[in-house]
């Protein structure tokens, strides 16, 4: 019987277990993929609070890791496929069929950004393809790129990459201004090119993303632009497949509902990171695991 | 006019300053004290994710101050005494007599440990007297201490400190057991040695604290023992003295409530840190600043 059973070990999962060692809980950790989560995609990071210099996602993260590992965190290469309600807590069931014994379970899966599916579209993520202008914005300093994607927060997107990068195109399947005034009129104001009844069908390169194919919606005209980065703004998937189990409550877009503990509205779990409907932020998430790992032991406790 | 301004600069109104730049806010910050805030005293802090090796309380500050100056953050030593509405937004009224008019306000003013005010107390704050036994047990490592304060909390830190103290008394006034049942058993089979119907009248020593007088209650007998630490765990106090002007709401500890956007009762006034009442650590605060400004940005668009 374990205290804690974290599942994900990306920074909200790597700072519970820092945390719950460090609070003589005993707990378990496990990962589908890489211990880092998606921080590993970040390409630069200036603003986790604590390094002046610039660092990459994945220095981050093994830095994260090494002290987990240091405080005696195991990080289990393991899918969890489900967290069941037990007479002494919750089995969370791994799917090579272990069922793990716990009194408490925090839920630190993430999110997945929303793929578009176009032609080598997951060949160059990250080598030119990003999901997250504010993340991965300041690796295209002087360079060519276009933003996909409608709304407003494409156009901030492209508002901000503006300052950065050379040139910006904004590629919208609709005829629209954002909706947004002040934002129209920035746009209106700026050097972006719109690609307004454009869709994005292909990214094309070698090693790195060198180009994009859009087509005209009205026409079914392609043609072909020269870019160093392409970003898809076209929002993100919190990772709650483990919600169903427990009758944990998820917001409109999917996010698992938290209060100020991080409890969920299923006593004893727990959520943290961008599985939970705050900003996507390291920051934030290593925050609010801190918070769930303490709310936990206030829960053990009883 | 001023996007925002933030009072106090520990890890929340740094992180806050960061994230402002970035965001591309105007802003000013303001700290009565020195940048770092409560941060400065802590001794080693091991659990600030992202960093495998132990680090003071004081180099970690001066890592986030490099930071937010890299972003060009100016920290103004000013004391803020008052926060007024104004039509077009806030006056934010310094010490000094200035009148700061901006759109936004953080409120990261910290909290406040609470002085038991006996002979010698504010001398060994830092060399021996400590107000966190989280935050300064491991610098007591194989030393004789003592925890002084009433309730389950105190309970807890001992307990906590037994497994890195060689030596630890426990000092409450009432003749009384912890509360929690489990922690009443747990402090029974420790080797804490309970000094029941005490209180602490005087801290002696040279540079360090080196003892402590204690008085019996029911006899007004005084003894003087040898120590290397003494924890007073008798609370806190936010700094709060800034929510009157605009009615900020404050929870019945006087923390100011915030919800998962940070947002105080009063719309623009924002709060992170240990001034609200989530968990007192580095992590919280940096993770809640970084949500404020979000949400400050948010606003500003409005």
């Amino acid at each position: 019987m374990t205290d804690l059973t974290i599942i994900g070990a990306g920074p909200a999962g790597l700072t519970a277990a820092i945390y719950a060692a460090r609070r003589n809980l005993t707990f378990r950790i496990f990962e589908a993929g890489e211990a880092g989560g998606y921080m590993l995609k970040a390409g630069t990071i200036e603003n986790y609070p604590g390094f002046p210099e610039a660092q990459s996602g994945a220095e981050l993260a093994s830095r994260m890791k090494k002290q987990a590992e240091k405080f005696k965190a195991k990080i289990e290469k393991k899918n969890v496929s489900a967290i069941q309600k037990d007479e002494n807590g919750f089995l969370v069931i791994t799917q090579d069929g272990e069922a793990v014994e716990c009194s408490t379970v925090l839920i630190a899966t993430g999110a997945q950004y929303r793929r578009l599916n176009i032609k080598n579209e997951e060949k160059f993520i990250g080598h030119g393809l990003s999901y997250c202008s504010t993340c991965d914005g300041p690796l295209f300093r002087g360079k060519t790129i276009a933003v996909v994607g409608g709304g407003d927060k494409p156009v901030e997107s492209a508002l901000y990459l503006e300052g950065i990068a050379k040139k910006v195109y904004l590629v919208q399947k609709k005829t629209e201004q954002a909706t947004d005034k002040e934002l129209a009129a920035r746009l209106e104001k700026s050097k972006i090119e719109k690609l307004w009844d454009h869709m994005v069908v292909e990214v094309k390169g070698g090693a790195k993303l060198e180009s994009a194919v859009f087509k005209e919606l009205k026409t079914g005209k392609e043609k072909e632009i020269a870019l160093d980065g392409l970003f898809l703004e076209i929002g993100a998937m919190p990772g709650t497949e483990l919600t169903k189990g427990c009758g944990i409550k998820t917001d409109a877009d999917g996010y698992i509902i938290v209060n100020h503990k991080q409890e969920t509205s299923c006593p004893g779990v727990y959520a943290a990171g961008d599985v939970t409907g705050r900003v996507k932020q390291i920051s934030v998430a290593v925050g609010d695991a801190a918070v769930a790992v303490m709310s936990a032991k206030e829960y053990l406790k009883k």
